[in-house]
């Protein structure tokens, strides 16, 4: 079938929005009607060319959600019509590390995905007869899209696509994060640095699970009025004093129970694990660091109790727990709408990176 | 009263035993006869001169077992002729510390503890007039000494004061790694970094839980078969692998459960991490590395699931779980006596610090 696409042919440059080939699904796979998809930096991050891991030419985006429009052979828990979100981590519940309570990090078809291919090795994307990568396992920034089953998350029929579509990627890591990672319990000092997108849901993930004090640190003062109204307390701008992490260990007479970092900066994921509390803080490490980059500290800053963790797509095993997310966005314990400050058909979805990269959006979320 | 004492005059030089004055116990304060001491690396690092914090002239000794002789005003648990372990790490039940059921590391004597003075801020050792420093809140290289009623936990009478002294410092601090701080399951397959007193006693206390497979790491291959005797099952010495994070990795399809620095080496420490398996490996840092230096790592490590942590007197809570642990030698579940290599009188004290620098002995004891 033909399917409209926005295409990343070259890093670097802009996305071509046009008529793709797209083969059906194959044995275990689905195809999908994507109905909206946000936009996300690790888009902009694969695009721009610094992932190192990234191909190209490709169909990006995998923070969508849509309808199952056909299921392949052996497909099992999907039908025609299901509403679905798709997971950039899957949730084959058989691998080792499904089968293992401690993590979300399934497996089972990481090495086809990483090479931009579905399980079985091939692509269903083509343009001019020449295969086209799928990325992420999702390749939402195309109206139809063939995932693995395994991939798919059904949801609620009463989930508005244009916002639960949020919830495949920065929701989830931020709330997540807060819930199935650091299992944050109700009474809890927290520290959130960068207040973007991720941020903010951490925040308001802290504030559902009940958090007492909830201290966001970001550079930009504008980012104050929205932080406080997903839950923060307290604002730190590390522009403003002389050192952030005494700052924080000096409000909170110690240091924080839990932290977080969302930026991706080496230096703040070092303050991070500083500003916990000794004896019982965690420090959760969420943004992506540039190639090559490292952490460090004195090994004292654990001895004396404090632990160095990291989260992927919050920790949530996609099947299972997405669906929960839904819920409590439908629920009204999380709140989604304020964080989508933009929405787009996808002709314009060059312009949804551009709104990311002036700062402009918190998330753009294109409406097929 | 006087004691024969052990004293630390100046840094770098041999002890001096000899005679000293010993003001009895004030209020909340214990006096208690040592019956027997360990020699610990920690005291050797002091009398060295390169630790930072090291005061002299001082009375050295933190492993020790013995008898209460008398108690000051406002001692409520103890009484003469109770057995006790003296800690370096209290447990008063009642700071901010204390009352978080995630940590051992109680506060409330820190500052006069770090000064080498009881907890109103004055000494009890003298010699000549003049003050004398104590120990890690400890000081059991002296026949006697005097310690808070919160640093004293009560044994069993049964137990053998030249071994459980043992419990004082490194028994605890190696199997309380796994049990308090890891608090690791059945099952598990482990990582030994440095097969000293410490690493065996990881090794012990992961046998102890029923892990499946111990794999220990030690560039001296005359370490092997002790650490056998003591439940590890697979070897691996750093100088006959290309990579040792690597082999570990692949000897365990991916990865430990559990890995454990005993060592105080940072780039050992990074090894430790980067060999515990994606998804939920832990490693736990107990060897104490130089001043200044530090660890590092891609953070990548973590945000895959990795924890890195540390542990200190093995998350052990003095007062409450070192008597369980006396309990646990007195029922044969660990072995502490071929741990404990040489044993000699006070005034051969110098020898056990020879013994240790020439990696004879795994534990000297001091008997009184």
């Amino acid at each position: 079938m033909k399917t409209r696409a926005a295409v990343a042919f070259e890093a670097g440059k802009p996305l071509e929005v046009t008529e793709v080939d797209l083969e059906g699904p194959r044995a275990e796979e689905v195809l999908v009607e994507v109905k909206a998809t946000g936009v996300c930096h690790t888009d902009a991050f694969t695009l721009s060319g610094s992932d190192p891991e990234g191909l190209f030419p490709s169909v990006l985006g995998h923070e969508g959600a849509g309808v199952v429009v056909e299921t392949g052979p052996d497909v099992k828990h999907l039908k025609p019509g299901d509403h679905v979100i798709p997971l950039y981590t899957p949730e084959c519940r058989e691998c080792k590390l499904c089968l293992n309570p401690k993590t979300n990090l399934c497996q089972k078809i990481r090495g086809t995905q990483g090479q931009g291919l579905m399980p079985d090795g091939t692509s269903r994307f083509s343009l001019d007869g020449k295969p086209l990568h799928h990325y992420m396992g999702c390749s939402t920034f195309s109206n139809y899209t063939v995932l693995p089953e395994i991939s798919l998350a059904k949801i609620r029929e009463d989930a508005p696509f244009d916002k639960v579509c949020y919830i495949g990627c920065g929701v989830t890591t931020g709330i997540g994060a807060v819930v199935f990672t650091a299992k944050m319990e109700a009474g809890a000092t927290v520290a959130v640095f960068g207040l973007g997108g991720i941020g903010l849901n951490v925040i308001q993930g802290a504030r559902m699970v009940g958090a007492e004090r909830i201290i966001g640190v970001d550079i930009n003062p504008e980012k104050k009025a929205l932080a406080e109204k997903f839950g923060m307390t307290d604002f730190v701008n590390p522009k403003e004093v002389d050192n952030v992490t005494q700052t924080i260990v000096e409000m909170t007479d110690g240091g924080v129970d839990y932290s977080f970092e969302c930026i991706g900066n080496v230096s703040v994921m070092r303050q991070a694990l500083e500003c916990a509390h000794k004896g019982w803080g965690q420090s959760i490490i969420i943004g992506v660091a540039g190639a090559g980059e490292e952490i460090s500290t004195r090994p004292f800053q654990l001895v004396t109790g404090r632990s160095w963790r990291g989260s992927a797509f919050g920790g949530a095993r996609g099947r299972s727990d997405v669906p929960r997310i839904v819920d409590w966005y439908m629920d009204g314990k999380i709140n989604i709408d304020d964080l989508i400050t933009h929405t787009m058909p996808l002709d314009k979805i060059n312009d949804a990176f551009d709104l990311m990269h002036e700062g402009k959006s918190i998330r753009s979320v294109i409406t097929y």
